[in-house]
């Protein structure tokens, strides 16, 4: 029997092959959203183990684990790493089908060089071999070895930018770059968190404190200048809908100063601040060129239990079922009627979801750029090998799939680089179908083409933000 | 030409023909929730002729034939049971691609050998063919012949359990228990039908009239008893929503004593009454280790005009379109936050739910038993192959099909076993050809391990009911 | 390499073929509902060049040419016809597995002759031998080759029917029908509009000025009446929602009264008087043997800047994410329940609804037709192979797709009738497949007569129109 993980894993088709092989595997890597921790990017950071750089902080199997019915203490407690990677050896024939079963594999495959299917049996010499060779694999020679030309991290404005200065000069050739993303700055309905919260943002500033609503706009519009000039060019919100509510600056002011003298707002005036001031992050976002990411749809922290035991980001959140067009069209217009829509890419979290997005994005294309609005890749639940087709087909249908800037990792572990192959195989594998069936011109240069500029090029071209030589094209 | 009903009928690669044949067609059948009436099992019904047993209180037909422009007459009516049967193969070739069309064959081979396809120039032969084995063919065989191992039927709290002592007493193989399904006990808005209920209610229960809030709870109760008492540990509810809307003890018992006196509940009242109702419910299931199911989604009884000529349940429901997740997350949390969360099974109606009720089980899996929270397999509409593959990937793609506990009939006939072979076929189908394809393992043991699980192990380790030993494994 | 578009394009084997080439090809179309301007039939245009035939009207490749970065003066504005063909052809390699890919080429092919890849290269040759066809092929001769035995155009009832009276008498062997849109009849939130379309509207019907609520039925009425005895025999409206509130004539009498006087309606009051006048609409409709269709779920004129600049139906609306299925099955609900619900076509743009509608339309099937009520076929967006396929697997899933009205173009264009092509080539494609994989039986009549049925024979017994004798049957 050959290796589960072979050489035309998910290539169907000779067109697939050839798309992927030539075409696909040799591009490099535009990570432009993702949650790394920046700090073992600056520490090139070495893992103690296997279980470490597998299991930590990856809540899709943690969620597999307790589907399994396996201990909390093996998931995030305090059992022993090797027991955790023996609970985990042990639940994995259980996932098959589950999207985790494809990049487990994959991982070990592709970094560890491990060919093996993973269960209770082959547990220890996975343990093995994967930790002899971590001795010599760091978070730099991951990079390196996947070619991997950018990351976007993702950091909140009163985040220093202290440690993004260390990676730059480690001299890496992947470039680094911070995201600004503002929620917390949005949780008047907390008055204790927020004001906290205007503290840490006034001395990442180096303001003075935050008196009144002007001096919060200006302290956050100082922090997006200091991304900027950090060569930052992307803009993030996690939100269950987009928020488009009329407010006033006066309404604006006051729920702010009822905040910061105490007083939690209203679910009305928090829809009402956050209506303004995702339409002021937006002009500064459009004024510098950058892309807003919108992230719509989760439902989080639904276990309180275990959210009081475990925090947020654990395996709790799930999908929403919201309404979501009416607020986005009307945020999206708003800045559009002034000419300052940013670049803009919609991520949606319910595959229902799925059209209403993709023919949003045509609203507000204007010929300005090429592929200005962007419907984001497979979010989350969605980065599997259906849902990754459901995207990409609703894109095409709707949109010009030519243009799309392609996959990213979202993820909080150096191990999944992998996604990226796994993208690449499913987009040739689609396309090649295509080509077989002769619903694609059997034209292998005009569709491969196409592939290499979804893997990498689009992404370069679309969001201006500086590369290292050797990956600037 | 071979039969359309053929050996390998949807089994479309040679692993989906070794899983089918070889792992899942011997496994019995564990029906975990039907609306079969217990009265025909008590007495070993025997059926007048084909159209009793077909065609008789099966509203999926009486749909198709009413869109096929048939006479209620020759649906539902007084037109001679030939008749009826002449109207139904006279339709049958207008539904081509209706997942009628299959079962209808299926059921047609299996149970009376009869492999012709289904048309006018057929039904002759047909009808007398099945009413000469109807002679011998009475209920239990048919349980017997589908190595039926239980069946849960659907029971209301006022209903009593003396049928099924009758059919206890029958001795026969497979298990019958009552499902703990109080819809009536939630209906406050209209006074009358729910004064007329706690009368029943209290008959049932042996007690004394239902004075207060405190009666009502401990009479519903003692009926909780008495199903767990006889072997019962499932509980079902249909609701177009969860109720999660706060409702103190004080509140709900004003609900009551205003509809014990005749005043009819506010739809706020409603959700308010029934909020706190279901608290209470889900906790005794969890105190007794039983399973709770929600059948969210329906929009009921929509045609006013055949309603009232025909009644409920007469193929006039159709698929709603509400939104599900915030009510449904807060009611499964409330009850987590005390670890009084039973076992849980969640039915969705409408297909677009699918990822969101398939990631919603994910946020209470806590390790503590395999599979605790289930999505549940495709309902009513969608209990059809796309739908059932629709399904089968969204668990697949956000948690563990291998902890499934698969199919179960829903129907309202005995010659619906042969949906659980169509099940089988259209699981097999699924895996064996994800591994001609690579995409799983080429292991026929741990993939076909993985069917026999779904096909009966996983439900008779998950539902805790008795077995008789001929199948209790 | 062969033509793109070859004879078996999209038909993947040997069933779908014979399908197509036997039993759908041939048919005649019955274009029950299409934009197409009847003046331009009326005068047999002829088009000035391919830019025109092409590229005019078209939104769908204003908005592929858009996304593309094209300027708005190469798609809507007055750029030469030329150059916006130029930008058209460079932008079409951009558009691979977007429909207009598929439609481009068809379209080229069909009425062109012209069997190339579009692209910057072969934009000259295009022009050349389009331009050149187009000197002899006029409106008729387009129709003729196309076999359009009927075209439904629609129409507002204050559209004068002078048009429709000279087409008629060019003595086409098409026949033309106007159909009631009334959408701007019920605009009495916009009472300035709403009285300009009352005069004119009295106008059309030859009556006086309308002076009160019941003027107002009447003078409508009267362009019903005129409409019928044109021989019309469908209505349509373009809706977010159904409509179902409750209104009184009383309480509708006043909104019209407010509206006369200059006084805007509520939102409130703008969904009531709706509810009363689709409710008047509907029983016209049933008495008089009508089809009603309703097109729900566009999300429209979402860019006001580009609005401003263009106009509405320029390539700026999306799918909306409304709540359906309540007040729709109400509205169905209420004309049933004194039966004069008419026969209905209902048309989702969100795909997320198929299967609610799908559902929906059995709630109403009565037997009193065949395929009474109507689930239309894959509307705009949906209007394309991965949508028409989902909306024939949700009619066959739940319906009768044998008893399916078919394809129409809904377009603006007269190239549009590559759609049907298009529509078949799918349709039997789908039924092949399972004819081979044993999921349909493989009885090339039984399945080809269904396919011709679904392709103009249904359409023609449904819709009661009347036809020329050469298409009669």
């Amino acid at each position: 029997m050959s290796s589960f993980i072979h050489d035309d894993f998910l290539l169907q088709t000779d067109a697939a092959r050839d798309l992927y092989h030539n075409f696909a595997k040799a591009e490099p890597i535009f990570d432009y959203h993702c949650h790394l921790p920046p700090a073992q990017i600056a520490d090139n950071h070495q893992f103690a183990d296997l279980a470490e750089i597998w299991l930590g902080g990856d809540h899709y199997k943690w969620r597999a684990m307790r589907a399994n019915g396996v201990d909390e203490r093996l998931c995030t407690g305090d059992a022993a790493p090797w027991d955790k990677h023996v609970a985990w050896c042990a639940a994995m024939p259980y996932t098959l089908r589950n999207p985790l079963y494809h990049w487990s594999h994959l991982e070990l495959k592709r970094y560890f060089g491990i060919d093996t299917v993973i269960n209770p049996a082959s547990a220890k010499a996975i343990w093995d071999e994967a930790n002899a060779k971590l001795a010599t694999l760091r978070v730099h020679d991951i990079l390196a070895a996947n070619k991997v030309a950018v990351i976007c991290t993702t950091d909140d404005p009163a985040d220093s930018l202290e440690i993004h200065e260390r990676i730059r000069k480690t001299g890496i050739k992947t470039r680094v770059y911070p995201t600004f993303r503002p929620d917390k700055a949005f949780i008047v309905h907390q008055p204790a968190a927020f004001n906290a919260y205007l503290e840490k943002l006034a001395g990442a500033a180096g303001r003075g404190a935050v008196k009144s609503f002007d001096d919060f706009l200006a302290t956050l519009k100082k922090r997006h200048d200091d991304f900027h000039a950090f060569g930052g060019r992307l803009s993030d919100h996690g939100m269950e809908t987009a928020f488009a509510d009329p407010c006033t600056p006066a309404e604006a002011k006051a729920i702010f100063d009822g905040a910061r003298g105490g007083r939690a707002a209203s679910p009305a005036e928090l829809a009402q601040f956050s209506s303004l001031l995702m339409l002021e992050l937006g002009r500064w976002d459009a004024a510098r060129g950058w892309t807003k990411q919108l992230h719509l749809g989760a439902l989080r922290s639904n276990n309180t239990r275990l959210f009081k035991k475990l925090g947020p980001d654990t395996g709790f959140d799930s999908i929403g079922d919201y309404p979501q067009t009416r607020a986005l069209a009307r945020y999206l217009d708003t800045l559009d009627s002034t000419n300052e829509l940013p670049r803009t890419v919609l991520y949606n979290l319910n595959p229902a979801d799925n059209y209403a997005f993709a023919t949003m994005i045509g609203n507000f294309q204007d010929g300005s750029v090429p592929g200005k609005m962007q419907f984001g890749s497979g979010w989350w639940f969605l980065d599997q090998k259906e849902a990754m087709e459901w995207q990409m087909n609703a894109l095409s249908s709707n949109g010009l799939l030519s243009r799309f800037v392609g996959m990213l990792t979202d993820s909080r572990s150096f191990l999944s680089y992998t996604r990226h192959e796994y993208f690449r195989r499913v987009l040739c594998n689609l396309l090649g179908s295509e080509m077989e069936r002769g619903e694609l011109p059997a034209d292998r240069e005009l569709v491969g083409g196409m592939v290499k500029n979804i893997c990498f090029a689009n992404a370069r071209g679309y969001f201006r933000l500086g590369l290292d030589p050797a990956y600037a094209g």
